[in-house]
């Protein structure tokens, strides 16, 4: 008997699927083999002929196997994609932000409803709670009809922070007060809100590369300088190379994702957290945890951010609510333990306070359990959009295409051939009616030049699946045009 | 027959109060006299005896009357309450803030709901439009269930932006691009991309005195100087001290209220908005101004704000929602004929884009004519609480106080007895269970060190008249204590 739980929460279909890829990947199954029967595997695995045809039709989409008629189902021969290696020299200079008004033209795709959705990093859309939000907000409205269109306090509702404080506790153990919360207009005003309190013009931030283009405008737009730390796909920034930048430069704050960074998708292993804080500590420098993608990993336990792995490191964590449940709803936190009163202040400055309305459905949607279960369900939709897209990458990018393997969020990182363009794909793409994420805005001086981020974050459809195979082919013609 | 309009939208009884009060103004009835009977006052105006007796009750509310047992309403004596004259010499020096930690303070009494809220400027909830609010968003969820939690556009939805521009043409007559708007989270984030979008740190900021501390918050925390200027209680800004100011010191911008200015509540003349639009331009100097209580005087049309008033100064006009309808939906604009790029680029680096379920709600609150139904009905019950509020000041506090004369808004700036130290007095009425909001943080230099602002921008109640009474013998008691 195959290894199939009946007690999991993963649906069996998808553990059949999972139990494929897992024999493709250690090679028990190679290109070109023949998957066992409907019937066979239904008695192996010890689960029904539909379930078994369901994960067969699901490795199918993923172009994992296809099926030949009359014959069954086989393991496809796949494109080699091996993990992007990081493309920058150790310890580059500061640098001014190169590429405004191509990173303008990017949102006005991103903005565009028209247009494939590829570009824009929104993984709750994949599987919307539109439904289940709507109903709590009703709620909210009935119960405190006046007082929920008033002002929310400085900090935000007691309510939401508690229960934010609680899901610390409940997902990693960890003891945060709700008076070290800031609730804030969305993770991008927390980003804003906690490197205002640490840093300011003139300032060097280091920040991994490629790295997301929110947080170089950010710096920018503050008069802050970025200086490039260099980041390995597999396993984060590398701390050799940011000791170097540290010891090299006068660098105020960095500026990280320790958990599915944007765009690779990586995640800081656990030793490396607590050799970054006793980093900081040593060279006395704050840090803004980006840990707004904290939720979304695909499968295993959520990372304990690098704050609370040391007691002296000035380190300010920035989460959402925009990457799980409602990127309109505006609500993002702040969690810091030594700049409270900074953050309130600013907080208190630059926008008085964050939306109440939100914040009291965002309350009782976590106290519900409501938003717990909507992540669970959230994830295995990623994941498996993340294998579709990956499947249909290898078959239509040219070969020499490299990717990262997404554990993940919503975003693929795409190689492309050297003589490819990402800017020139960007706008042929806007016309062909899809929108990308070219690689020059992950970096404040435009260097990933033939890299693209692409966005698996929404419901995937037959146009996604258009999009990304006309993309390929495209990039196919870039590369043989210019080659 | 008496001078009433029976196709007015103004109630009748409304109409009677104001001709009472209108003939007390002008004294043809002087204190002691005796109003005319309920009987004949019905004749002579036509109207109902109910209507007369509601309004002569509301006369007596308002402290303008009083009723004497088995003989009359009488007109009452009023206390002496000439306007609050400049307290401040001409042409002072940029100055740091000094009186952060008393600012904590009064935001710790307005975040508190056991407290009477007298200390913040909050005119909506004196009407709250929730009902109609709550019924629309209603109606949006429904319609677009999904997208409805998604993100809006960086400069906002492009309906809301439209019936914005719309309301401009409506009330003023001036045409303004659907594209010159950039939606914010409330008017405060309004003013922090403004600002940012003039001017950077160290910079000179211009502001009128006293002003509302929010502006000073914010000066502070971008690192730039706020240098004051003298301003008219009953015109505003004083030009001749302005253009004294800008020679002799290196203004980046200006940062004025041109209508209803927070706390002194005065309006700049449309003579005087014209030449100091020719003194930007002169100076080239910019001016973000604060026009979020455009909508809300009492009486007459709403003045043109001064960016539409010059083609050359660089002039971004600041609106929001939260003074006239829905605070906690945090949603404000900027509107911006020569910066419009430059705050769509620090709109999108420092927070993303504003909530777009209440954009929409409120695209449909304005579109249905809600919008404007609820201002006009809001404005006479402001007006009305400023009469009592004045009443009740007349009548408990000292007679040397002196007091700003409302025409919108919903906020009344008193001077008390020079001994009275106002930091003193909040601290007590906060034992006392109100909130109020000492002088001192209206001025970087904490000058106002005797005044206070009281908010009637909620509903009237016996608590609040308790509340400014004990404020009024309470004042008598420090100024007996310290004389």
């Amino acid at each position: 008997m195959l290894n199939i739980n009946k007690q999991s929460d993963t649906f069996l279909y998808q553990q059949v699927v999972d139990l494929i890829a897992e024999n493709i990947k250690t090679g028990t199954l190679s290109p070109g083999d023949r998957l066992p029967s409907l019937r066979k595997m239904s008695n192996s695995a010890g689960v029904s002929i539909p379930t078994v045809r369901q994960a067969y039709i699901e490795l199918e989409r993923q172009r994992r196997v296809e099926s030949r008629p009359q014959s069954g189902y086989y393991v496809r021969h796949r494109a080699a994609n091996p993990i992007v290696r990081p493309a920058r020299p150790l310890s580059v200079d500061p640098e001014p932000l190169r590429c405004r008004s191509l990173m303008e033209r990017v949102y006005d795709g991103i903005n565009n409803p028209d247009l494939v959705p590829l570009g824009i990093a929104n993984p709750s859309m994949a599987k919307p709670a539109a439904k289940t939000l709507h109903r709590t907000m009703k709620r909210v409205m009935a119960r405190a009809e006046d007082r929920s269109i008033g002002y929310a306090s400085t900090l935000g509702e007691a309510g939401l922070r508690r229960q934010i404080a609680y899901h610390y506790l409940d997902t990693i153990g960890v003891n945060v007060e709700p008076d070290e919360i800031c609730i804030t207009n969305g993770g991008q005003e927390a980003l804003l809100l906690a490197l205002s309190a640490v840093a300011s013009r003139g300032d060097i931030v280091a920040v991994e590369t490629p790295t997301y283009h929110g947080l170089l405008e950010l710096i920018d737009s503050l008069g802050m300088l970025a200086v490039e730390v260099e980041t390995c796909p597999e396993d984060g920034v590398t701390l050799s190379a940011l000791e170097q930048t540290l010891q090299k430069h006068a660098v105020k704050a960095c500026m990280f994702s320790t958990t599915l960074g944007n765009p690779l998708g990586v995640t800081l292993p656990p030793d490396d957290r607590v050799k970054l804080v006793k980093m900081l500590e040593k060279y006395d420098v704050a840090m803004v945890e980006d840990d707004v993608y904290g939720d979304l990993l695909f499968d295993g336990t959520r990372p304990v951010p690098a704050q609370f792995l040391g007691s002296k490191a000035r380190i300010l964590t920035c989460g959402s609510f925009s990457k799980t449940a409602s990127p309109g709803y505006r609500i993002g936190w702040i969690v810091s333990q030594k700049d409270t009163d900074e953050v309130a202040r600013l907080k208190r400055a630059f926008s008085c306070s964050s939306g109440l309305l939100q914040q009291m459905t965002l309350s009782e949607f976590m106290a519900s359990g409501d938003y717990s279960r909507h992540v669970k369900s959230l994830r295995p939709v990623l994941k498996q959009n993340s294998e579709r897209m990956l499947a249909v990458v290898a078959e239509h990018f040219p070969k020499s295409t490299r990717t990262s393997k997404p554990v993940g969020g919503s975003v693929l990182w795409l190689e492309l051939p050297k003589n490819v363009d990402a800017e020139q794909l960007f706008d042929d793409a806007i016309k062909a009616g899809i929108s990308i994420a070219p690689g020059h805005i992950f970096s404040p001086c435009a260097c990933y030049r033939n890299f693209v981020r692409l966005s698996y974050g929404h419901p995937w459809t037959d146009k996604t699946e258009q999009a990304i195979k006309w993309l390929g082919q495209h990039v196919q013609r870039l590369s043989t045009l210019t080659s």
